[in-house]
């Protein structure tokens, strides 16, 4: 399908719902989640439009939205929807988005529609918008792959051979992955102490997280096929922000020569919305020269850069808000998601609806845009200082995570909401 | 619950189907999968009995089998059956154990019931018996870590510190995970020519498989929540055959720092047959000695070692029948399933109904007891010898593998059937 700018892209869209300029969620976003309310209706789709919730039930209930099977959209999850093609997406978008303009009286003017139909974001609870098939990280910021490098292996590799030829991944664990505002308890595990050859149990000592964007999977794949990564971006039904809680004590002890395991899948946090990829296409840009050129598997226009100002904000349970302590950019991250796609693919290994391919930490070139905790305090060694005198190196009890994505347009912009999660203590029950 | 042998273990017991004592599906066994008939019924479970097929759903039509819905039964999947949890999983067993002795009338003496019911295994196609949840491959075999240490890394440091501390494993990707007899396409993926600094794509030239067994969970745990060791076998359901096949170029290029990804993920294949770990019990033994001791949340009395003699047959396109190329036996391996699933858990990550996890490949101290082909050609330099003249360090398009396991008892013995699956030719679309 075509990826030019589409008439719902238009930045001069008005709805007759009102959105600040700097509001995440204008006409021109529209994101996708499952929301429940606690009127003991059944969780189901809903749109993002200003600090309202679209209920597309309610739309489909008053003939304003067609579907075969009103139970898509009234559903617990957004796969059966993404069963339904991209070509449905795209329409569904649209038909949101026309009833949602200020020249358009079906919703406007329907006093009795609209009570039903728009609902108070502060109203409703927001789920785990779809289940999670597969879930894979990459390792696409040669930023962060040279950080990492610089502080577990040292300067003489930094960046391993193989890293400029394609988009390094390892494939995580579906079943840990939650909804933003999931707090979710430090993890156990085992570690080496400094100067020991004996590893103890404990809990993690250098709890982290990354900020990533993820991109979600709609469009399947059959198992010996491979994605040309020409066609990658139709598979794609949309992004999401994605924290990748991540210990790093466990993670260094356990990681040679599998890969990162229990020091990654006790939790991974997604934001409720899905911003779907066609309301991106006007922030996409070049990415970042490759050099070497790929290989032609992986060779594409690389104008899948896309333009989304990301931050990542740390509170402590002594602070009244969120501080920012990072700021970067997706368009920094050297291998793009149709690389990604097409390289996941190139052995056969099937694709799934619902699987959520995350782009690994996105750090820029800068210390303050570094998008995790070991980067930020330098493995450690120098603790971010925080305004209002505490000091941190990694997460301790209590702490939270926010971070934000969003693509700035002349006088909107278009954003992720917000992804938070917040660490408990440990259950620690073999303790010593 | 208790692992003490049961009534339906009785070598003793003896079935109205004359099963032949070398025959690996007696009454002691009972092994359940999913199956599929020529005359359009829907895909069912069954279990196992001889060379017959018990159709269960028949089983609950005639109201020998009580279940408060039939669509348990009358499933493309094993997960709602496992759902229903250990006990009813149990109970299933002893009335299907009961309903098959020779002194019982009840489907013995109703010819029709017979007839419906009993379904010869030439008639029926077996499907993947479970929708696989998450996949993990663990890595517990210390002949074998030890071996591709040699290969991989040298006489230094073959086996690296954390290994005697821990189950090592990665997650896999479940998506790619097929039943017995589904052939699959060599894969192309990046791999680096000797002496070349620069990789090049390829249809992998050193496709291997490993035996492997796995278990599959049956009863899920919360996240945040770690399984004690020692209640870890009521988490599963049982056990498979499993053969790994592993792209050995692919996946020593892309390898380093997070694991093994393209490599492995292009086909995971499973035998039909689920034998329940209540069919295993009369075969516990001791596991390897495990020294240093590990840590307390891995601490077992390690009699969840399991004697399960194994064997790796081959046939080239040039061959009639396989030709055996491997034995040897589960109880080598290192570390127990119950201290794989204390490890998965540990940092709170959660288990869910349908994981596959999987043992790693399965050697023995002697050549001949290697399970993988990179270990019996060690490393490609020293082709093993077929019968026929011809030669293999890898495999070649056309060929395929069987694997086998059993529970050897006295006079009869609890087996998994044939897995099989064969190499067909890639399908390399970007060659240059």
């Amino acid at each position: 399908m075509t990826h030019e700018i589409l008439p719902e892209n238009d930045p001069q869209l008005k709805s007759f719902i009102a959105v600040a300029k700097d509001h995440d969620f204008p006409i021109q976003n529209l994101p996708f989640g499952i929301f429940q309310t606690n009127n003991g209706q059944a969780s189901r789709i809903g749109v993002a439009i200003g600090d309202y919730v679209l209920d597309l039930v309610a739309l489909c209930d008053a003939g304003l939205l067609t579907t075969a099977d009103i139970n898509v959209f009234n559903n617990r999850y957004l796969n059966d929807f993404f069963a339904l093609g991209k070509p449905f997406w795209r329409a569904t978008r649209q038909t949101v988005s026309e009833l949602l303009r200020d020249d358009c009286v079906a919703l406007r003017d329907n006093d009795e529609l609209r009570q039903r139909a728009l609902i108070s974001q502060r109203d409703v609870q927001m789920l785990l918008p779809f289940k999670v098939a597969g879930y894979t990280d990459f390792y696409s910021s040669k930023e962060h792959a040279t950080n990492l490098g610089l502080m577990f292996r040292g300067e003489d590799n930094p960046l391993l051979p193989n890293w400029t030829h394609m988009p390094i991944a390892y494939d995580g664990r579906a079943s840990s992955v939650v909804v933003s505002g999931t707090d979710f308890k430090r993890p156990c595990g085992q570690v080496l102490p400094a100067d020991s050859e004996t590893p103890i149990y404990s809990a993690s000592q250098r709890l982290d997280t990354e900020l990533e964007v993820g991109f979600v999977v709609g469009t399947e794949s059959k198992q010996g096929d491979a994605i040309n990564v020409k066609e990658a971006a139709d598979h794609v039904f949309g992004l999401v922000l994605l924290s990748d809680w991540s210990a790093r004590d466990i993670q260094k002890w356990e990681y040679q020569p599998l890969g990162p395991f229990l020091g990654k899948n006790f939790c991974t946090s997604i934001s409720p919305w899905i911003v779907m990829l066609d309301a991106l296409l006007p922030f996409r840009v070049a990415g970042p020269k490759q050099e070497p050129s790929p290989l032609k598997y992986l060779q594409c226009t690389n104008d899948w850069g896309l333009n989304l100002e990301l931050s990542m904000s740390l509170k402590t349970p002594d602070m009244q808000s969120y501080e920012q302590i990072s700021a970067t950019n997706f368009r920094h991250v050297y291998w793009n998601f149709c690389q990604q796609l097409a390289h996941h693919s190139m052995n056969g290994c099937p694709m799934q609806i619902g699987d959520l391919f995350a782009s690994g930490t996105i750090s820029g070139a800068e210390p303050g845009t570094y998008g995790s905790l070991i980067e930020l305090s330098w493995g450690g060694q120098t603790p971010l200082k925080l305004s209002n005198g505490e000091q941190r190196c990694f997460l301790q009890d209590g702490d939270g995570i926010q971070m934000r994505a969003w693509a700035q347009g002349q006088d909107y912009r278009v954003g992720f909401g917000k992804l938070t999660g917040t660490v408990l203590p440990a259950n620690n029950k073999y303790e010593v």
